[in-house]
């Protein structure tokens, strides 16, 4: 149930070991709806999702489209730029268009014989003792009951399927939602189709209480989205005229302003959106039932790392299904043990990284954190990796990295009261003060 | 919506107020099924109980059938007994049945002319826009669509209208069980109805990791509650057969063994229930809808607050209604913000009781900690009051009487180390610790 990101492509995943599948989505079929439609968004594509790209053979066909962004560039109030790279080098986190991405799988999944998608279909119950699924046809409005053998949740953070299992007994469900919502907004192309920001980058407006991002688009513009309270001094609750948000963008965000010469339509057309975190347990229901992303576990977005969880949720599954062959009992319940702790975690760094953006990237002695960090993990290859890197470029499980993180931080608090310039990091007394640090520190 | 312990108080609380009330229930009315229907359970009414239903004048009446419990009497596994007052002189809680507290408020609430009852109303769904219930006659098996103008969810922890709100945005909502299930069973009254074990008492047999509870009956008989965990060692899984019921009934509760004759039927024919709590947030939606009792702060059943908890929101609401007349907006809203933080503290403290009753009760250091609590007390009237008797005993907000309790035992934790035995509270070092205590207590 759900074709969106994680459902079409589980549905290659099951394809390629041999299993029928059919695919009900409650939307109709994204790629009729013409080159612009659906959330307009930008997604960061990271190691994880990558990986589960390349397992069903789609992933050079997704670089091909995607923007490789280098590094975090901040603005600050009177537009001047900072700057911090994700990782080493070549490392980087890619701009995708997530209704791209999705026709794209759609269309691998459409192509693929074992394969059947079904649109318009809403879930309006489903039946776990009896194994059928209430559909309801969009189109004739007419309902129908469809038996299913195996079913996996892949709708979303307000699954239906979830739905269903919530009123099991002992099923334990939370969903709690942050005071601040989002709104996207958009920044021109320039005449020829040039980006007016650097364009391989994640732009950041960290305002302390609240933030402005930007992703690149292929075509010279940029997806904005303004994170921001709900109530308060500044807050939505607060701009309720096309002269106050004019106004407000002029004093906070004046260097962009000018690439935005639809603000006041767009801030009062586009939806307030809302940012949710999902968690439950168990995710299976006997070998019947199972829930893979967003609808086990919707996390808020600000580590980019929803999309590739719920992508990370089709390899471990994947390997279950390699290493467990049809004991489909075992299958289930391995995934939900092995997964849930990580999903936790990467719950909890969300939001976490939230805090970072919208203020801590704003702080002078927090990027000078970040680059002695860095010397550190150029200094000792393989025992000390940011926790940035550990979430986003590479597979190490989230709740070992989150663990290994707030290790190092504790480390760093220890070690930055002794560093005021980047130079002091060669100091003889801070490299010794590291050297015994270090010893400490195990992988 | 909901015609049990809350909804039916409530009722009367707005008939008295001079409102049209109409009171729509699931189930069967309970007065027709007979002398033993429904959850024959035992409940603990305490004063925030008491007060509320003495605001409707039912004090009395209810008191007639009430057994006062004085104190906790812990069973060991030996069949010794020792004894905890739970306050002073006179202080009790009351066992009372659930299902007859239910019955004799819905007799008053069908004889007042202002309160219609309407039983086998299952609530299918809410229009939070139209305003309208959705209801299903279990007799007919008709569905209608029922216009309301103020809806009071008093629908349990399992509320239909509470399931309407979580589809609203930014509904905070939270389910969580234990790892431990409970199951009902029956001491026998003797011959000529007498009871078995000292009547006044509520009987606790500590096991650590699990526990049995008995309440009194007025025939004799008592109700007992085994607390035991799904899985494990000494769990339901590990009692499959009525030869290791017996078995384990006979090392580790001898004593009761001989006054449940039909322990091994009950046990295989009684369900095991599950213990949740339940959290969320608004619980109010605009002046149209709020819920009160278990349908927005469900708790484990460990304080014997559950009840007196749903009573006194019907307290909160009465007294917000004679503050602000006919402000329903701001009456919702006060509600909900006062009432909410004491919920929250309430669910902690029941989860926290389930740890002092199967384990701690049974520690000889922790009942002498009572005793020397309850000298200090007495010592320091108005200045120190047990947690247990501000939750049992007083109307002060839970949230401020977990505050208060944490900090008492704080104390405790530095003065019991000087204690030995409970004359050692008159020594004169301890007298004079206790005083510079007290010098920072204050309430």
């Amino acid at each position: 149930m759900g074709a969106g990101l994680v459902g079409s492509l589980l549905s290659l995943y099951l394809a390629r070991r041999g299993h029928e599948v059919t695919v009900y989505e409650r939307r109709a079929d994204p790629r009729k709806a013409g080159p612009v439609e659906g959330r307009s968004i930008n997604l960061a594509l990271s190691d994880r999702g990558w990986r589960a790209l390349e397992g069903v053979g789609v992933g050079d066909e997704i670089r091909r489209v995607a923007i490789p962004m280098y590094r975090r560039v901040m603005h600050d109030a009177h537009g001047n730029l900072s700057f911090q790279p994700y990782g080493q080098d070549q490392q980087a986190i890619y701009s995708v268009s997530r209704a791209g991405l999705n026709r794209t799988l759609l269309d691998l999944a459409e192509a693929n014989p074992r394969i059947q998608l079904r649109f318009d279909q809403q879930c309006l119950g489903v039946d776990l003792r009896e194994r059928t699924l209430a559909l309801r046809d969009a189109g004739t409005g007419e309902q129908h009951t469809q038996p299913f053998r195996r079913l996996f949740g892949t709708d979303g953070a307000y699954s239906a399927v979830r739905a269903a299992l919530q009123r099991t007994d002992r099923f334990n469900y939370s969903q709690s939602y942050l005071e601040y919502g989002y709104k996207e907004l958009n920044i021109e192309a320039g005449p020829g189709g040039e980006w007016r920001l650097e364009k391989n980058a994640l732009h950041i407006w960290p305002r302390g209480q609240y933030m402005m991002i930007a992703l690149p688009n292929l075509d010279g513009s940029f997806n904005c989205t303004l994170f921001f309270p709900y109530e308060g001094l500044h807050s939505f609750a607060a701009l309720q005229t096309p002269a106050q948000v004019q106004a407000f963008f002029e004093e906070v965000f004046p260097d962009v302003v000018p690439l935005m010469p639809e603000l006041q339509q767009e801030f009062f057309q586009n939806p307030v959106g809302s940012l949710v975190t999902v968690r439950c347990f168990p995710w299976a229901f006997d070998d019947d039932v199972v829930l893979l992303g967003d609808a086990s576990h919707a996390i808020v977005p600000f580590y980019g790392q929803g999309m590739n969880a719920g992508f990370e949720d089709c390899t471990v599954l994947n390997e279950l299904l390699e290493q467990h062959g049809p004991d489909w009992a075992v299958i289930f319940d391995q995934f939900q043990r092995q997964r849930k702790p990580n999903a936790d975690a990467m719950a909890e760094l969300a939001v976490y990284n939230f805090e970072e953006m919208r203020d801590r990237v704003a702080d002078p002695r927090f990027l000078l954190q970040k680059k002695i960090e860095s010397k550190l993990s150029a200094q000792y290859p393989g025992q000390w990796l940011s926790l940035y890197s550990q979430v986003t470029f590479s597979h190490t499980p989230y709740a070992e990295a989150w663990q290994n993180g707030q290790r190092q931080e504790q480390i760093m608090r220890r070690l930055m009261p002794h560093i005021q310039t980047e130079a002091d990091f060669d100091r003889a007394d801070v490299q010794a003060l590291i050297k015994s640090e270090m010893l400490s520190v195990e992988f």
